[in-house]
C-alpha cells in the first residue's frame, strides 16, 4: 500500500530491491495498525513524506540478508523495530541503561531512506521512488530494514501476536516498567483507553498498583478497562466544566493526587491534566501519546516546585533487539496477555484501508491484517 | 520592619505576643535577605498579604517556649524554616523519603497566621494586626514560630552563616543532592548565577560533576562562578537571537545537551531553555527559581518523549529540622563553604531597606543584617 499523499492510500505494485550491506529483506506475514500510521497518513505529521509505505507493527520472516549481516539469517522470524539498537560500544545511548534512543540511523530514517541515503522501493509502473517510513514500512508484502532495527523472535511464537510488540503494547508496558518504574501499592491514573492505555493498565496491575483509574470519553472502553485492572473509570463528559485533574485529585486515595499518571492520548490539554493530577510531593507524569505538530504542553512551574515530575517514553524505553524477544517469550509463557488487543482481522495488503476504518471506529484496539 | 503594602516597608514598633501551645518566641540575631522577600514586597506574589512582617532567613535564640514544646528550650540557637517538619507518624509527607513538603500548617501559614488562626503581631501605636509571612517573619527583633518550623543548631556555629541555610543556599545544595541527584562525571548547566545558582555550582562540583557551565546576563558573576567550579560561563547577550538551549547543546561535551540543568532565575522562558538544553535520552531539568504569578512553562512534548525529565525543588528537598543542623555541622567542619555568599553587612532592623537596595544592585549575593 503506497501513501501517495494525505489520506491517499492505494494498492500498487512496488519493486523491493535486494538488501545492501547491513540490510535485511523480509516477507511481511501480518501487520497491526497503529494510530501513528493514520496520523502520518492524515498529514498531521510534519515529518511525514509522500509517497511512502507506512506501517511499523509487523511479524515477518527473513527472506534475504545483505553483506555482513550476522544477527539474523534467512527463515528467521522477526519483528521490525522503529527504534534501532546498534549495540556499538561507541554508542553512548546503546551503552547507557537510561535510554533506548540509539541515534545511529536517525538522520536517514527521518528522511525516509536507508542508511546509504537511497530507497529500496520503486513503483513498478514508472520506476519512481517510494520512501521508507519510521525505518520499517511494513504495509507491504516485502520490506527492507537495517539489521540494527530487527528483533529476532522465537519461531514458535504467533507472529500475529508478536507483531503487537512492534510498537503500542511494548510502549505501554515499558512506560510503566522502565520509564515510570511504578511501585507496588501505588495509585495510577491512565488517560486514554486505547491499546496503549490498556497496556499501561495491565502493566500497573502486574507490578501491584493498588488503585488504578482509567479516563476516556468513550464509556464503551470501561468494561475492558475494569477487566484488565481499573478500579474506577471516569468519563470527562460526566463532569461538565470541572477540569479532570481536579476531579481526580479530589477522588484520589490520599486526596493529593495519583502517584503515577500516564497520558496515552497525545492531546496536550490532557497531558496537562495528567501532570496536574500527579501527587503532591512525588507524583510522576509519563507522556506516552505523541502530540500533533507544533502543539505545546504548558503548566505553572508551581506544579513542579511542589514535587511533580514530568517525562516521556519512546517505545517504552525498551532496547528493541533485546526487549522484543524477551516480551515475546513472556507472552508465550502467559505472563503477558495480548489476545484481547486483537479485535479485528483482515486478509491481504489491500484490506489495510478496512483496518484503518476499523481503527477509526472507536471499538477497535488492534486490527491485524494477514498477508499469508 | 512592617510591609504595609507594595514597596512600602517601614520601621514600626510591634508587640510580639508570648508563644501559645506548640509555639516558640525567639530573638532574631541576624537576617539574610532573599529575593522571595523582595518579590512579595513588590506585590508580584499573589498570596502576599499586607500588612505583614517579611523575612525568612535568620539566625535566632529561643526566648520563650509555649506549652508542650519539647524540641527546643530557652537559649537554644535556632534557624527558622519556612517548610515545617511535623515528624508525625500520620504525616505521609514527613514519613516519605521522597518529599519534604509537610502540609501540617500549610493552610494557616498561607493565610499569614499561626496554627490557631491568629497573629502574634500587633502594631504598638494602634493595636492593629500584622500578618506573619512564610511561617517565619524574621525582619523583626522578636518573632513567634510553630515548634515544627524550627531547626535547632549547634550553639558554636556562627549564626550569621547558619542563617543562610534558612532558604537559598540549602535550596541550591539540595536541588543537586536530593532532587536531581547529580552523578559524578556528569555535565551540568546552571542558569542564573545568584546565591542559589552558586550553591548549585558548588554542590555539583562537590559530587564530582566533570563539566559545569554557568549562564547569566551579568558577566561580573563569571569570576566567582569559575572559582566555585564553573568550567565555562555564557552571557546570553553575546549570542544575539540564538536561543541559549541551542548554544548550549551545540557546546555540550557530547553535542546532545547537559546531563543536568538547573533554572535558578524563576523566568519561565529561561526554564524552557533549561529543559530543552537537557541531554537527549536522560537529561534532567530541575526548576529552582520561583516563577511570577500566572506565568507558565511550555515546551513541545517531543522534549519529554526524547528522554528529558522536568521537576522542581522546594527548599532543596530538605526536611527542615533534620537538615539544617546537619548542613550547619558540615559548614563548621569546612565541608560546605559559605563565607563568599555574604557580600554585604548591615546593622539594625532599620537597615533592612539598605540590604534590599544592595540585593537589587546585582553585585550582592547575600546581605546580612545584624540586630545584636
Amino acid at each position: 500500500m503506497v501513501a501517495f499523499g494525505v489520506n491517499d492510500l492505494r494498492e500498487e505494485e512496488v519493486i523491493v530491491a535486494p538488501p545492501k550491506a547491513g540490510e535485511v529483506r523480509m516477507k511481511v506475514m501480518c501487520n497491526a495498525l497503529c494510530h501513528t500510521d493514520i496520523y502520518t497518513l492524515s498529514g498531521q505529521d510534519p515529518e511525514g513524506l509522500f509517497p511512502s509505505i507506512l506501517g511499523h507493527e509487523a511479524g515477518c520472516v527473513v527472506e534475504a540478508v545483505g553483506e555482513g549481516v550476522t544477527s539474523v539469517k534467512v527463515g528467521d522470524h522477526v519483528v521490525p523495530g522503529y527504534t534501532p539498537q546498534c549495540k556499538g560500544s561507541d554508542c553512548m545511548f546503546c551503552m547507557s541503561p537510561k535510554t533506548n534512543l540509539c541515534p545511529k540511523i536517525r538522520g536517514t530514517q527521518g528522511k525516509g531512506v536507508m542508511p546509504d541515503g537511497t530507497s529500496r522501493f520503486t513503483l513498478a509502473k514508472d520506476g519512481s521512488t517510494v520512501y521508507h517510513f519510521m525505518g520499517c514500512s511494513t504495509f507491504a508484502e516485502y520490506t527492507v530494514l537495517a539489521e540494527i532495527s530487527i528483533a529476532k523472535i522465537d519461531p514458535a511464537a504467533s507472529l500475529e501476536k508478536a507483531c503487537l510488540f512492534g510498537c503500542g503494547i511494548s510502549t505501554g508496558l515499558g512506560a510503566v516498567w522502565n520509564n515510570a518504574k511504578v511501585e507496588p501499592f501505588s495509585s495510577v491514573a491512565v488517560f486514554g483507553l486505547g491499546a496503549v492505555g490498556f497496556a499501561v493498565v495491565q502493566a500497573a496491575k502486574a507490578v501491584g498498583a493498588s488503585h488504578i483509574v482509567g479516563i476516556d470519553v468513550n464509556p464503551n472502553k470501561f468494561e475492558m478497562a475494569k477487566k484488565l485492572g481499573c478500579d474506577v473509570c471516569y468519563n470527562p463528559k460526566d463532569h461538565g466544566d470541572e477540569p479532570m485533574q481536579q476531579v481526580l485529585v479530589k477522588n484520589s486515595p490520599t486526596g493529593f493526587g495519583f502517584d503515577y499518571t500516564f497520558d496515552c492520548t497525545g492531546n496536550v490539554n490532557v497531558m496537562r491534566s495528567a501532570l496536574e493530577a500527579a501527587h503532591r510531593g512525588w507524583g510522576q507524569c509519563c507522556l506516552v501519546g505523541v502530540a500533533a505538530a507544533g502543539k505545546e504542553i504548558a503548566t505553572r512551574p508551581f506544579q513542579f516546585i511542589t514535587g511533580r515530575r514530568c517525562f516521556g517514553t519512546a517505545f517504552g524505553g525498551w532496547k528493541t533487539r533485546d526487549a522484543i524477544p524477551m516480551l515475546t517469550d513472556k507472552m508465550m509463557k502467559g505472563e503477558i496477555a495480548v489476545d484481547h488487543f486483537i479485535t479485528h482481522r483482515f486478509n491481504g495488503v489491500g484490506e489495510t484501508t478496512k483496518a484503518i476504518d476499523a481503527l477509526h471506529s472507536g471499538d477497535c484496539l488492534r486490527a491485524v491484517v494477514h498477508y499469508c
